[in-house]
């Protein structure tokens, strides 16, 4: 099968068991599950959780098993955004080119559907099945630290505290690290330990989700500069609208690409013991670097 | 000893506990580690806390075991409380007597705190250790129905969507059930599953949980129409203000005041079969129904 086929094969496997464990729309009080499912089934790609189905796969495990985190991590990554777009925030009035969870459901409900669908990804979280290497409450502390607020809610403080200021490329990478980095990586590990993978491969794998996630936002900066609104879905030149340091900022465009697929070949490297299990944590990597920017 | 000697030792030993397991203030980014402690040290009674160790007590468990629990329960409060201060929810400048997260730290900052607030809770619960009937993943399910959508964040959406309408008694039950009672009620569930309670127990204390979390949350209706803002830390007549049903609104103070002691009662009978064991909920309760409303 073609990566293609496989990320859309995935993804509607992910959107099938999103739909199990979410809430029902019409289950009381109907306007928090409503807003809750317009802000998970927006067209997102799924990005988190397909990582987490192919890192189980590339330790020899059962992908159903990983169903759970997957899971777990798009609403954890959905809560993120709809917090994130909220005028005391980013101030986001689209997102995946459709109006924000607060321009639907107002403000008050956007920071409320934010709160359950953190708490639903805890409960969701619950119920993945413990590998022997790894105890339910193991999953449960990777989620919450790469989550928090050394992690990613970290970088969003980070974020926030930057805006207007200069930052030095150091003082970015440790944003990126904990904005975006912590959560793709927590995805990986995650399915990883579902399959009881050993603490050696566990190693890696965080080495692979590291530099992986650095350069998904490297690239994420660029196309910020690059693309139209159109074409992203979201509102391009935010960045720079809001005076943000991104790396095409600091250290130029030309520089921003050589660094995105540096650190695409340190991902790489970091799969090699993997051999061809990995040919879909491979592929997405590839992916990731190839997209236009 | 006395309640009052054994609430404050009881409170002292959570705040002790809650500083331990807390991210210290000066761990980067220091802002976010300042107002999650600016929010959690802010005076508050502990009950919740209180009532986990005192159920696993009342189970013959080892308070020491009901303590990530305990202060995972206080997390998960304070963070809603950080949340519904905000403009768009309550619009609080008050709480405890003291300017609310977001007249300090801004409104951005009171979202990322509350969500920092309520991912932490999960990382310390996953610290309890299990119990023979009780494995990590129960607990992670417990606390996550009880604060989520269909629990406390479901009680927030109907208690904003029923501003300015009329609501029935049945109603308004309804939302204290699930605003108020399913946290309390967890807190004591929580408590005596890390005692290892038996079913039949566990459901005795479900039951007192849930007229505990009623007849407080009348109390806090009657208190906030008798009361003055200096007595109770925060800004009273709010429920008017915003015209809010509440107990008095709907069936008038005198028969408030007769439900709150009716569900008391109800709470105490719940407590029969644990005998002298249960000493300290008893006295808690007397104690939340004898508050001066």
């Amino acid at each position: 099968m073609d990566l293609k086929s496989y990320l859309k094969d995935r993804a509607a496997e992910v959107d099938a068991a999103l739909d199990r464990f979410l809430p029902a729309a019409k289950e009381q009080p109907g306007t928090i599950h409503e807003a809750m499912r317009y802000s998970v089934f927006a067209g997102g790609k799924r990005l988190r959780p397909i990582l987490c189905l192919a890192a189980a796969e590339a330790c020899g495990g059962d992908p159903e098993s990983a169903m759970p985190p997957a899971c777990a991590l798009e609403l954890l990554h959905t809560y993120s955004l709809v917090h994130d777009d909220l005028p005391c925030m980013d101030d986001d009035d689209l997102r995946r080119g459709r109006p924000t969870c607060h321009k639907v459901y107002g403000e008050g409900m956007a920071v409320l559907t934010g709160d359950a669908l953190l708490t639903e990804a805890f409960l969701i979280l619950a119920e993945t099945p413990p590998a022997k290497r790894y105890p339910a409450s193991s999953y449960i502390a990777d989620l919450a630290l790469a989550g928090g607020s050394t992690g990613m809610i970290g970088g969003q403080v980070m974020d926030l505290e930057g805006e207007g200021k200069e930052l030095s490329k150091a003082q970015l990478v440790k944003i990126h690290k904990a904005k975006t980095a912590a959560l793709l990586t927590s995805s990986i590990r995650l399915g990883a330990m579902t399959a009881n993978a050993t603490e050696a491969k566990l190693e890696s794998l965080t080495a692979f989700g590291q530099a992986l996630g650095l350069a998904f936002q490297v690239i994420d900066d660029i196309l910020d500069v690059t693309q139209s609104t159109e074409k992203l879905g979201k509102t391009a030149g935010k960045d720079e609208a809001v005076d943000k340091a991104t790396y095409p900022s600091i250290i130029g465009l030309e520089k921003s690409r050589k660094e995105a697929a540096k650190l695409t070949k340190q991902a790489m490297a970091a799969l090699e013991p993997f051999g061809k299990k990995a040919l879909r944590l491979r592929q997405i990597a590839e992916y990731l670097l190839e997209r236009d920017y």
